[in-house]
């Protein structure tokens, strides 16, 4: 749901410096690069599962080309450790991430909450010693095809500027709720910064503007320079509420263990709530109650000019099906680069 | 954490229209007014101590003034039977909040939800056929001083458009998290709505215009005149972000059984979410990060001009601090009207 430059059809359209691959291919070729940076073709099926997912829905800089930027972060190269549960109940448990990227352990707490909240109806993951996770949605659409409704959340290391501060505080702290419908999952995933972080830097690679009021540099002052912001940060989106929301992802992020590993308050954190809708409802019927409230506010009288009431992942989820027909669109460049990894 | 111009220390300025009234004497005022219109000692007293915490903390507005407006809902005359659990397991619940004000259904949901979380690390309860349930922070308080970390929302009926819509199709649909940390409760508790309700129903009350791009006039229009959007309603806050946090919260609402008595997916639905910290870090030590986070925060260089860097829930624990030493001032008026009730 978050709109960026990162996000348009456009994107999609062929060219002499494009390849248009089908998501099979896609994989194919994501799984294979990252198996030769060093990781186990488990691993790599699991974090490219995501990209071409991201891909497929539309983020199209949430793609294969993360895994570029996987290759390059100094911790991908350092020691890592099979995820595993460290502390649990029949109700909860804590996963140390094993500084694998999110995508997988993330990836491994979401099954874990699955698991809980089959056999206790309720259930509370956290996984830590981990980094960048990707997209929310892709891990609360498996806790919902599972026949849940679920809450994650991911604290990360400081981006942004809290509320009247020079320097970045918290991170870019998505939340993300998902609910099962009879029409299929239903996902809200927001970032509670003014700006994805990948935003900031897809504009510094291309030498766009940021949106105004949206940057600040490193002495805090506000700035239109991509290139500045990252040397400084954002801000959070909304006024005092999106602050409001950014910390309490950031404090979530301390019940998943975010502060364990490095002893820092402000670090990645992989937070999952998952209920069973009929451990609440006796009767049943969420999926059938969720769909008709999707169709009245669709229903709502609309505003001139507008032409759908668009309820959150719906886009997104279009898009993914008329993908897996058309293919992605990917540049030929970073196929070039992929292969060369 | 809501800025509103129901929310200022201007309006503790005694005059000869006001009374000042000691904590204990509010309580005694508001509950005689209370079991005068029909409730039992102890729902009075549930009631009222929200409103005077409420009133303590700067909500003026959400104090003893809410009396008369309880006192002529029409809900309040209809059938109440007592607030009863009608599902259970060992980590969820779901009540029947039998009609009466939210206040005393989510108060009773939330000491069930503190029993449950006690006995099992993780709850879910939810509570319907209820209405207003005023502050959330004051619930997720009781939660937070008992140990846990809480999550509260909300749904209401329809006051709020989606983006894009001409009628309201949302609830104002607050959404409430708490954290225990080693300085006390802190909690992060927001409308997802531009304004609160409350707010719009004061602006038509004293004839002061709505801000800029906030109400909507019964047919879609946008209107900065208060009585046109008591008709329409008002948007969500933070645009699309707003919009689906808005839209979770009604959703989390079908969760806590919104639909199950009129059969309405978009009615009150108050649902807790809770978790022991202690079943989440193996060593404890959660309250202790959470005053860490806290103080790095706050101690962020700040902008020019920037005083403090404030944390949510921090301004109202002040105020109360002070509001029991000094007390809280009342219209004379509205202390008529509940001694005439």
């Amino acid at each position: 749901m978050q709109t960026s430059i990162a996000n348009t059809d456009l994107l999609d359209a062929d060219s002499p410096d494009t390849v248009r691959l089908s998501a099979k291919e896609a994989a194919q070729l994501g799984e294979d690069a990252l198996k030769r940076v060093g990781y186990t073709a488990e691993d790599a099926r699991i974090v490219v599962d995501q990209l071409v997912d991201n891909a497929l829905c539309g983020y199209k800089f949430a793609g294969l080309p993360r895994i570029l930027a996987i290759a390059g972060d100094g911790k991908t190269t350092k020691a890592r450790t099979p995820v595993r549960i460290v502390h649990e109940t029949p109700v909860s448990a804590l996963l140390d991430g094993g500084n694998n990227v999110g995508y997988i352990a993330a990836y491994r707490a979401a099954e874990v909450a699955i698991d809980k909240v089959r056999a206790s109806g309720v259930a509370s993951v956290g996984v830590n010693n981990s980094f960048y996770s990707g997209r929310n949605a892709y891990f609360v659409e498996k806790i919902v095809k599972a026949g849940y409704v679920g809450m994650h959340v991911a604290s990360a290391v400081p981006r942004v500027l809290p509320l009247g501060g020079k320097r970045p505080a918290l991170g870019t702290n998505p939340i993300c709720f998902g609910f099962p419908s009879e029409d299929g999952p239903v996902i809200v995933d927001m970032g509670t910064a003014s700006l994805m972080w990948g935003d900031v830097m897809l504009h510094a690679h291309i030498g766009q503007p940021l949106p105004e009021g949206v940057g600040f540099d490193a002495e805090g002052r506000p700035t239109r320079d991509a290139v500045e912001a990252l040397k400084g940060g954002v801000g959070t989106f909304g006024g005092y509420k999106g602050f409001g929301l950014s910390f309490a992802v950031q404090a979530l992020g301390l019940l998943a263990g975010s502060a364990l590993t490095r002893g820092d308050v402000q670090d990645y954190g992989f937070l999952f709530w998952a209920v069973d809708p009929n451990v609440m409802l006796p009767g049943g019927g969420f999926e059938k109650q969720m769909s008709e409230l999707v169709r009245r506010i669709k229903a709502t009288p609309r505003q001139p000019g507008v032409a759908e009431i668009r309820i959150p992942s719906e886009r997104a989820y279009r898009e993914r099906v008329r993908r897996l027909k058309e293919g992605i669109v990917l540049e030929r460049k970073v196929v070039e680069s992929l292969k060369a990894l």
